[in-house]
């Protein structure tokens, strides 16, 4: 059992509208559409229509309501408009049925949202699937509560669907792919239960082998996050398809930090950390389901890639080399071996192999050929091969090459793929021929090097997740609702020293002091006008300051200055210089919608405007991360040192972001955004210090 | 006419080939394949078997020989061992043939380079297709020259593609995507006729109105590029997948352009130069291909994309904006009648436009809907629409928004395409149905957006080539062939300035004359031993000395360090420093053995080792193109200025790389590699100064 956001009602509920004795379809057409759907199915389940003005549908009398129904359902199709929603779900609750699908539109993503909080209030602890929602296809059950047509098949285990989108859901049944789909969710508005929710009921059910996801966005970042660490934990693939990218705009924020790092960064981050493979089309998704529950799991990332084409094996190793694939050269005995075999020149054997057709006819030969690649100590071994179109030519050769690379498979075991380049170039016999020996039939090339990329990564990738902290989710607090306001320089230098972060020796002091305080630290100084942000642009400080006289002289200029401009600062930051700054970096919190505060590195000084580059880190962090991102940085790269330079001290700019991040930590409720920028790294041993520093943070703090 | 590099022997006997009124087929087995695949394909012409040792093949009785044949063949198929088809060729060439496609392997891919040169000599005028070709077809006028099984079917007009790999020319026949292929062309080991010849004989034919090529190295560069050039003036689009990229290491090269730019930028350098599309994958070809033949050219990006789901929507907005695509709001008055045809609310009215399906059961609704959304001065409309498996469920109300569109797009005209998002799921019945109304079907997201991104910017890069003049090939002269020398600092100084490089002012004198040097240069100045590479690495540089005795001092220095090195210069250069450089930039020519001399732009100063970009552009260049290579690095853009800041003296930095272009011109035949490094660039109007230049070139010169 995991710890579901659901309560333990719904979720006993959400298994019981998974997996049917007893389906009530309640409505009209569309009910009895539903039914019929359940018939073509094969579901071996009660089916009951509720229809108060008709006698029979799909073959069945009806019940004039639910009220009438001999039992409480375990799951409904409430195929009604819109406002009879609520009552027919309260009354499903009354009487204690599993849950229902929700089909009906225009609720909140009409305006609606008050008839969707009617309607989740009525459901109660009855399950509800939407609203909005095309349905729920359970393939393993031949459970289709789905009041329409689709092209989905019983199979016996594979890979759960769950779609944001209904359409997209409905279209992955469309497929001539051979992906053995277990279930396909249609999770609609997501009024009462989340992707999160889906993920964790699905879970339970051992035939699941992968999940995979359409996400327009998150609602319950903690529920999807403990269902993605379950996913992991029970080594369940999941995949996701994450959409809206481009819609994103850079909001207005404090400094640099947050308009560099977009909400597309944020998801990013939480797939990194949470071990969702992301993938970018609708094709690749399938190919990467296809590929997790067709075949055996890489160990690694070595392949060796088999194709009678040049042009095909430089087209492979080209895709390949790019998804992080490694293709190891043959040994010299197995290079001799191949020569032999495939009959081709010595110098013409590689990785990518490419061998000539005229082998095919020699089944023995193919398979001895293929075993002799792909059994030299490899994670994977793929074989190309589009097929031609049986009407149109015989294709009994390419079918001898097939069962070449089946035999070889069966030989010497591992991950084994067939790529046809054109996604439609693989009959379904053939495919068929495929999954049945362990091998999965891939279907376009790049989708096919984006599944095997992800594949050979993924082991090791959950490794080191489960060696880590689980991330739990967002940390707790909102953060301000209305516009947040600044805490000046030297407070929020103030408080982030509490929590560790170095700052330069510096006084707070009225515009009189100002000399006196600049002795007191030792020259030379910078000399800052507190509490306007852009200061620079403003010109309100003042570097490299050797005398009192100087800094006395700098502080009526920039007085006089701001003047000009109606601004008054009643306080002056006196600081010392930092001499040996040699990398500069920013450091930077800003609140994303979905995964809340994020912890943003970033190029600093000189770069920051031309080249950059961030990385966005969900919180709580660990120093390791802290460090990979910083390191990932090209300013960062900097700190390591490289042919007589001796590099920064990295281990000090690990530790002042960590001290950024338990401020956050601390202070979660009130904190709108954090910008530290620049963060002087100073040579090995030194430090890092923060230049300057500013908090945004609620009004009511 | 073009200036094909054929005689015009040649060019004629390569229209005979192409468009054969009598085929000769010679050898066993796969001659008799060949006859068969004419008959199949229904060839009009005459069929003439060659075999000694039969009497009949495919039903036609057998010549004994060449000699015997009725009259001297259009074309030949020649099916023989490799040994014997020289012998072969000189007869066909001796009695006047057209040309022959040699099937025959083991030439010069396995080492017989030998007999491949017997085999072209042999040939003569006659015309060589191969060898290792699989052959040509013309699927316009029934022609197969082609000893083995394809799937190609008879077209009217549509696209020739022309491959390098036999298989990669094979499998494109598998496909079921409705491409009408024009011809397929396995242009083998291009002994005789390379791709360009190839391009130059098909543009000839009206019928041909695209051209899509597989490309895994160029031989002959010119020959492309004035064939890329005939093409692009007759309107004939040409895609290419060029392979290969991974397997180029860098070469050791002089400075950092060489090492920073690959052969893959040189690539991309020429097809950007000659207006040719690149793809990477073998779908997105032939979905590029198919969206020049089947719908109207875009006559700009904006685009109107409609699907009856959000998720798909999102999702082709993300894709789609990162494809150069506009994606215009609707206008108010638009967006008013949108709602209203679609029956949706005002809000939701966008561009992606998320309909609902419920409109497919009134066609004329649909019509006008989509007709309102694609009539609003846009270039392309596009409609998503995955159709579902005819044996698995009734697909009518999808044929009703496919009729929809198709009916709004006669209404509207302008480019108009469907896309099924898997490929797979568009059926043939739908795809001619899209074909006959002038909207092309296309399959696979991520190749649609592909194909959909470079037919909407081909118009305008078309124009701008068409303006500027033609690049003819690689400047003349080979380059050295022996390892090149290094000319020294000051020379290459005194060479680059003769062709309007600024350097700074400075002497090169010996060891006792350096402060004389100086004095007479102007204070600061920068002294270095001449003569070796890496110079600050090695130490043999000192900068900004402010006297006549510093510069003494340092000279000394430097002496001593290099002769614990055994390193002894003879020569000094004195030069004054620039002081008010804004930007570091590096300029190089390096030598690619594809397309020539090329010259690199880089990021220079700290940027170099840190962002290492670089822009590849071919020689000759224009100004125009050396503007836009700069202000696109990360260190360029700042001569722009910004906020203030003024910038730098843009022109005087293209001016800079054109002197350079112009001593490359003129040393075509014994330059090796030119390294401008670090290019200083001051404020606008004050110029841009080499600060340091080395060029290597060939011993002899």
């Amino acid at each position: 059992m995991s710890d579901s956001s659901l309560t333990a009602a719904r979720r006993r509920n959400l298994q019981r509208v998974l997996t049917p004795r007893h389906v009530a379809v309640i409505g009209g057409g569309a009910a009895a559409e539903a039914a019929r759907q359940l018939d073509a199915l094969g579901f071996q389940g009660q089916v009951w229509p509720v229809n108060p003005r008709r006698t029979e549908i799909a073959g069945r009398a009806c019940h004039g309501s639910v009220a009438e129904l001999p039992e409480a359902p375990d799951a409904a199709v409430v195929a009604a408009p819109a406002a009879q929603c609520p009552c027919i779900f309260a009354e499903l609750n009354r009487i204690g049925a599993g849950g229902g699908v929700c089909f009906a539109a225009h609720f909140r993503e009409d305006g609606a949202a008050d008839l969707e909080a009617e309607l989740v209030e009525a459901a109660g602890d009855c399950v509800l699937v939407g609203p909005n929602s095309h349905g729920i296809l359970n393939l393993l059950d031949r459970v289709a509560l789905w009041p329409d047509d689709h092209c989905a098949e019983p199979v016996e285990a594979g890979a759960a669907l769950i779609s944001q989108s209904g359409n997209v859901a409905l279209n992955s049944t469309f497929h001539r792919r051979s992906v053995p789909l277990s279930h396909v969710v249609s999770a609609g508005n997501q009024a009462q239960l989340d992707i999160g929710d889906f993920m964790d009921a699905l879970l339970d059910d051992a035939r699941v082998h992968a999940i995979g996801l359409f996400i327009e966005g998150l609602r319950d970042v903690r529920g999807f996050a403990r269902a993605a660490r379950r996913a992991l934990e029970r080594d369940v693939p999941v995949v996701a398809l994450k959409v809206g990218a481009s819609d994103h705009g850079a909001r207005a924020t404090l400094g640099h930090t947050g308009s560099l790092s977009g909400a597309d960064a944020a998801y990013d981050a939480l797939f990194d950390r949470l071990g969702v493979m992301r993938v970018r089309t609708p094709e690749a998704l399938l190919e990467t389901l296809k590929l997790f529950t067709t075949a055996e799991r890489p160990a690694g990332r070595r392949l060796v890639s088999l194709s009678c084409s040049g042009g095909e094996a430089a087209l492979a190793g080209d895709l390949m080399s790019g998804a992080g694939l490694v293709l190891p050269a043959p040994s010299e005995a197995a290079a001799g071996e191949l020569a032999k075999t495939f009959r081709i020149p010595r110098g013409s054997v590689g990785n990518p192999l490419d061998y000539n057709t005229a082998i095919w006819g020699d089944a023995d030969a193919c398979a001895d050929g293929f075993a002799a690649a792909m059994g030299e100590g490899t994670d994977i071994g793929v074989h190309f091969l589009d097929f031609p179109r049986d009407e149109a030519c015989d294709a009994a050769n390419w079918r001898a090459a097939r069962d070449g690379f089946l035999r070889a498979h069966r030989r010497v075991g591992g991950t084994a793929a067939m790529i046809a380049t054109y996604a439609e170039c693989f009959p379904e016999a053939d495919r068929r021929a495929c999954v049945a020996a362990g091998v999965a039939p891939l279907q376009g090339l790049q989708p096919a090097v984006t599944a095997l990329g992800h594949a050979a990564a993924h082991a090791e990738w959950r490794r080191r997740l489960l060696d880590e902290a689980a991330w739990t989710g967002p940390l707790a607090g909102a953060g301000p609702r209305t516009p947040p306001r600044l805490v000046d320089e030297g407070e929020s230098k103030r408080r982030l020293a509490a929590h560790g972060l170095s700052v330069p020796d510096g006084r707070c002091v009225g515009l009189g002091d100002v000399g006196q305080a600049a002795e007191a630290v030792g020259f030379p100084v910078v000399l800052k006008a507190v509490g306007l942000a852009h200061k620079t642009d403003a010109g309100a400080v003042a570097l490299n300051l050797q005398s009192a006289e100087a800094v006395r002289a700098a502080a009526d200029a920039i007085a006089d200055r701001l003047a000009a401009g109606d601004a008054a600062p009643d306080r002056w930051l006196v600081e010392t210089m930092v001499p040996d700054a040699v990398a500069e970096l920013i450091v930077g919190v800003t609140r994303d919608d979905t995964v809340g505060p994020v912890l943003v590195v970033g190029d600093g000084g000189v770069f920051a405007e031309l080249i950059g580059r961030t990385r966005t880190l969900l919180l709580p962090t660990t120093e390791a991360r802290v460090r990979e991102a910083i390191t990932g940085l090209t300013t960062g790269r900097r700190l390591l040192g490289q042919r007589g330079d001796a590099g920064g001290d990295l281990d000090a700019a690990v530790a002042a972001c960590m001290a950024v991040a338990r401020y956050v930590e601390a202070n979660a409720d009130s904190l709108a955004e954090i910008d530290v920028n620049p963060l002087l790294v100073r040579p090995p041993g030194r430090g890092a210090v923060a230049a300057d520093a500013l908090i945004a943070e609620a009004v009511h703090a």
